[in-house]
């Protein structure tokens, strides 16, 4: 059995927590937390939930420890400092971050002997390893990331900065006539804008000036004056009954010509669809968990990310079981 | 530069002589034929045409020989045999006899101190890797593979073995709807002939039995009988004029459940539209034989697969650009 703990605990860990149950070579040890124990609940009844500290008593009962903090504000510094103690495994999202994250992992891994995935989950993650294998076996061609369906965290934020607004959601669209020219083969120069549309959900407070609030979203900058941006006020319950949906998805797409004489197209294409955002995320770091454990102890140590691992590294079959059924 | 060897010279060679030039860092050294070599014109002016046996003489002239027959007559017998002189890359597909040819192959290989990849394209190969990350992400859900639209080479075989029948393609057809069900996580249970459909265009000898003929086709146990399968009788100009193409592709969708009570559905869908189905596979193989030089060159011998490569290895990019760019 290969032994997890989860450092932290939302809707990330919530997400690993279920997986591990599904993972028949795996059981959940404990939960760390730097809230008060006692207050937080878990699903899994054989762990424990103990404070944050009290993970150091735990070297020897921990194969491999998942980080769920943030990418703002936790896991450049948990990373680093767990790693020192524990092969880990985080969920590193601030892409123009993930070199420094890297290079202050890797020390403090291979200092300590152990092994150290980052920026798991789908992307990063997935899509970063599909974008890779795409790229190599189509050299020449263009890559295409779409996201969505989905809530975007950030530019909600953005919202409820605004005065007047009480509180809202913001979904990000791929745009299927963008995609649909990618599968063409049509290789589109797609700016910014062409490839998603936004649509927002606001609660705004009585009385407030609606063509105002809307009129400051439509052009606000970076965020949202480069898309088609829809806005929709809504009632507070309507936003509390409709709105708390944790789907999300995307689209890898790579399309390039092949031949001697680029007598012909090739497409790839690779898409998720998730119900549930965190639940898939914590699953990709659940499969990721049982890699890093096997490669540290054939000797890897230092930072690694997704593109790293040899695939059947993440699968719990024997190679016999894959040569068979998989291959 | 990494030195490509290529054996044999069919559509497969062409596309990986195509792949070849568009990979910077690889260069095409020698195409080794078992036919008479000056009878043979190949497109890339700077490479040699020799005879297979002259292969041993070019040893250290070559970091990877790319083997180009076919699985049913050549590769059983000359992957083990090369592999024990040089590092290869093979595309053998006959899925029940992979793990046997895996064994010898591996034997041979670790002899000589050089490192095999077997099964490398994309059925086996980068769907073989997608149904294994998709399984490992997603335990306890259902995958599914669907292939085409393209040719199968060996049910139009079939039909040209039939009395009064001069020539014949046939055209595998995923079945639309049954892909719908998948996706919408309906895991539906599919019998072999609920996932495709078998499209025929037979040219008959003058004055056949053209009731016979069709009969003798749907009927066909294993190839059709268990499929809806259409025939068209069409002349042989419009077979030579309208059914050359090569295109082929496919899907590999799998559907599960994520949450601690099964929540939320979560479809993972990775696709292939290809113009040519042989410029393709030589462009994995291609891609393939840079990983396979450089994990030799860290010391891995023996037989692999797609599933031990790790990402990053098939892709040109260093590592500090891949955290930049591709992550």
């Amino acid at each position: 059995m290969i032994r997890i703990g989860i450092m932290g605990y939302g809707n990330l860990a919530r997400g690993v927590e279920a997986a591990v149950r599904r993972n028949e070579d795996m059981e959940l040890v404990a939960v760390f937390t730097r809230r008060d124990p006692a207050g937080i609940i878990i699903k899994d009844k054989k762990a424990a939930v103990l404070k944050a500290d009290e993970v150091y008593g735990y070297k020897d009962k921990i194969d491999v420890l998942v980080l769920c903090g943030g990418s703002k504000d936790d896991l450049m510094d948990q990373t680093p400092l767990y790693a020192k103690d524990f092969n880990v495994v985080d969920s590193f999202d601030t892409h123009a971050n993930i070199p420094q994250h890297f290079k202050n992992v890797n020390e403090a891994a291979a200092d300590g002997g152990n092994l150290a995935l980052i920026s798991a989950g789908w992307d990063p993650g997935l899509f970063s390893i599909n974008r890779i294998y795409a790229e190599s076996v189509l050299p020449g061609g263009e890559t295409y990331t779409f996201w969505g369906k989905g809530l975007s965290q950030g530019h909600s934020d953005a919202i409820r900065r605004i005065e007047g607004v009480l509180d809202a959601r913001q979904y990000t669209i791929p745009n299927e006539e963008a995609m649909d020219q990618v599968r063409a083969g049509l290789n589109p120069k797609l700016a910014t804008g062409d490839k998603h549309t936004r649509e927002c959900f606001v609660v705004a407070e009585e009385g407030a000036d609606l063509e105002r609030i809307e009129n400051e979203i439509k052009t606000m900058p970076n965020y949202f004056d480069e898309y088609e941006t829809t806005v929709n006020f809504i009632s507070m319950e309507e936003l509390k009954e409709n709105h708390g949906s944790m789907a999300h998805g995307g689209f890898v797409i790579r399309s390039a010509k092949t031949g001697w004489n680029d007598e012909n197209n090739a497409v790839i294409e690779y898409s998720l669809n998730l119900g549930s955002n965190p639940e898939f995320t914590g699953s990709v770091l659940t499969a990721a968990a049982r890699a890093v454990y096997r490669m540290n102890k054939e000797g890897m140590t230092g930072a690694i990310t997704m593109a790293d691992i040899p695939p059947a590294k993440l699968n719990p079959r024997t190679r016999e079981e894959m040569l068979e059924k998989m291959i």
